[in-house]
């Protein structure tokens, strides 16, 4: 319901004259159309009785192979056998939710963690437990402190879901020393992880980071998706699973789809064969970063005093948290009527909490939009303070309470 | 995992000295291939910032108006809005099943039914209740009895799914008088009817068929696909449900894949817009016409006394029938060793029966590859009569005692 209320937000934040910080779409336009149509194109001119024909359960066999090298960039080795080609990584987090979660089964995931996961674990019934973040993002300590709680209590933990690398929303990136310990701790609570990394070549300083799929192909399922770093309007994700799990994850996929978009799979295959892919991915982190400075310019001469937000080293988002008092949810429509949109952070928690965030992206809108954008958002946090100040509270009732039991805002 | 058995026959199948008369896939070659192709090239080329991006998750409103206009040449009038484009079919059917059904919760299929609802019915725990059919379609009588010995027993029947034209597996067409009564019998005992329509356009003699959804907009929720009528490998399928099970599936949609492909959804929309696809499909009609005829043609001169087969007006597919005492699913490894391949019919019912019967699909060979392949099932067949009457049987041992209770052999 919440990724849905979030969709019919963006709806709004559509309208032109809106500046949206709100969605997540990669900038696609900045691919060569003209040589990515040629191309498929030809794929379907000249191989089209495989383009439009049924395909394998499991994904087309090159494809995997291909997956298997972009992977390879991150440290990881991997068998093109033990992928799954999915409809994006959505479709990957679907699969594995319904394989592993009974009802009140628990899943740890971040504080904030991604809504589109949040919304499948709901829909399994999966008791969502958060566990805070920092700039270095997911917290060790207080991993294993939920984790001793948990087994104290006797509930079933199915496994801890992240995005340890410029996470959606908070924008943080999981510390290598970090990511060493989490693996520790999982592996010492017997807890499987779901490493969703759509972001993780898009970092904007260094060599991509080494994924914890790379340091424990037995505990590690990896989902990662061509939709940022080829195109969102593909579908084409993927999930590298130790092999037991691979096969139930071909049955189920063969149950929910029956297989894959040949169209789909075979223009990413034949994308990744003749187009420079790399320097195309290049492109994209310069584009992003020119963004993501025009966005944390702005926020550092704009934002009254009070707010803070994160600083993203990668990917397509800024986690904005207002001054206390304020109510990032009840504050969307004025937002929206300053002709601004951003994601109010209740989307992101399982538990109700996150009313004084909010997600702003940066990845869609020209740098001079999100200037501007963000010195709308200056102004109606600006009036929202002001209305606090006067009336002690900024509409929301009720909202601020949720806050004692959020780890998020004193920790981001 | 009786679908996956199907994929792993069809892999040996796929060898070319084999004639496959297993598969149904269609025979998408049959396309203008090159201007499909430039088409699709231009419609990245030129509008590449919508193609390549994320979509709703309801589908491309363009789309779902022509999915309307398709759905009327079957008698249909619905709106755009109640319409959900789903990756293929099968997607619709996974995301009603997961909508409606508990475990222990009853489906109705006919018997035999299409094996990919009933292995999604299945991974979510329905009990599957089969209803013969014979020549005529699924029979009103038999429905009616099953329904009531389900309500004596106290069980919870939540749907009836149904592919009334040109059915998979069996090849038969529910008769016009026969529609209104299973209508006015599952308005009787408060059933839904699902309603699976992949074949409707691909009648050899008439005038696409009245669907059901036609007379009864509130208790039917129609299924259609492209698959059959353009190309499988786009995936596009959709369902049209009542207003409140809509909303449902959008959400359920959203959760399982985010939204469908973009490429694929505005490819069928431009196909529909610029290409003659009414002159298309009735290419496909003349060429599975002419398959069909040289399928009946060759069973009905080649196969041995005691079998018998259903007559197909349309779509992909004949039901064989075995004489007694044979079993399609051990003589299949024979089958595959003479160079032919069938699907045994025990994928297509979920209680363990359908061991005399078989699957023969004639979509995709060419008529000549087609005749070869009888011959060589013939000869299969009645090697497999010979062992039969020397040594009392063909292998398979306790397969027989199935059709006792099966009703598909006596009534297609």
């Amino acid at each position: 319901m919440v990724a849905s209320e979030i969709r019919a937000l963006f709806a709004v934040a559509a309208r032109p004259e809106v500046v949206s910080l709100a969605g997540g779409m990669p900038y696609v336009s900045a691919l060569p159309l003209d040589a990515v149509g040629q191309m498929v194109g030809d794929l379907v001119a000249r191989n089209g009785a495989e383009v439009l024909q049924y395909a394998s359960a499991q994904g087309d066999p090159g494809l995997r192979e291909q997956i298997c090298d972009v992977m390879s960039l991150e440290g990881i080795k991997a068998s093109a056998d033990d992928v799954v080609v999915t409809v994006g990584a959505q479709q990957a987090l679907d699969l594995i939710t319904r394989i592993f979660v009974d009802p009140d089964d628990v899943v740890l995931a971040e504080a904030p963690s991604y809504v589109g996961a949040l919304g499948t674990f709901a829909s399994y019934q999966a008791d969502v437990v958060h566990v805070p973040m920092d700039q270095g993002g997911l917290i060790p300590t207080a991993l294993r402190e939920t984790l001793e709680r948990l087994r104290i209590e006797g509930r079933r933990v199915k496994f801890l879901y992240t995005v340890p690398t410029f996470q959606n929303p908070a924008g943080v990136t999981l510390t290598p020393a970090r990511r060493a310990q989490i693996l520790e701790i999982c592996a010492a609570y017997d807890v499987l992880i779901i490493e969703d990394n759509p972001y993780g070549l898009l970092g904007f300083d260094n060599e991509p980071m080494r994924a914890l799929r790379a340091d424990d192909p037995d505990r590690v399922i990896y989902l990662g998706s061509f939709s940022k770093t080829i195109a969102s309007g593909l579908r084409v994700g993927w999930v590298l699973a130790p092999h037991a799990v691979r096969a139930k994850l071909v049955l189920a996929a063969e149950s929910a789809v029956l297989c894959h978009s040949s169209l789909t799979q075979l223009a990413v295959r034949e994308y990744l064969t003749t187009q420079p892919w790399r320097e195309q991915i290049k492109d994209f982190r310069e584009l992003y970063r020119e963004r993501r400075d025009a966005m944390l310019d702005s926020l550092g001469s704009l934002m009254p005093e009070g707010c803070t937000w994160t600083r993203p080293a990668g990917g397509f988002f800024v986690w904005l948290s207002l001054p206390e008092g304020l109510d990032a949810k009840a504050m969307a429509p004025r937002a929206i009527a300053q002709r601004v949109a951003y994601v109010p952070g209740t989307g992101f928690y399982a538990d109700g909490s996150g009313h004084r965030h909010m997600r702003l992206s940066y990845c869609y809108p020209e740098p001079h939009r999100i200037r501007e954008g963000v010195r709308r958002l200056a102004g109606v946090i600006e009036q929202e303070i002001e209305l606090r100040d006067t009336f002690g509270g900024a509409g929301g009732s009720g909202a601020q309470s949720a806050f004692v039991d959020t780890p998020g805002p004193e920790t981001l």
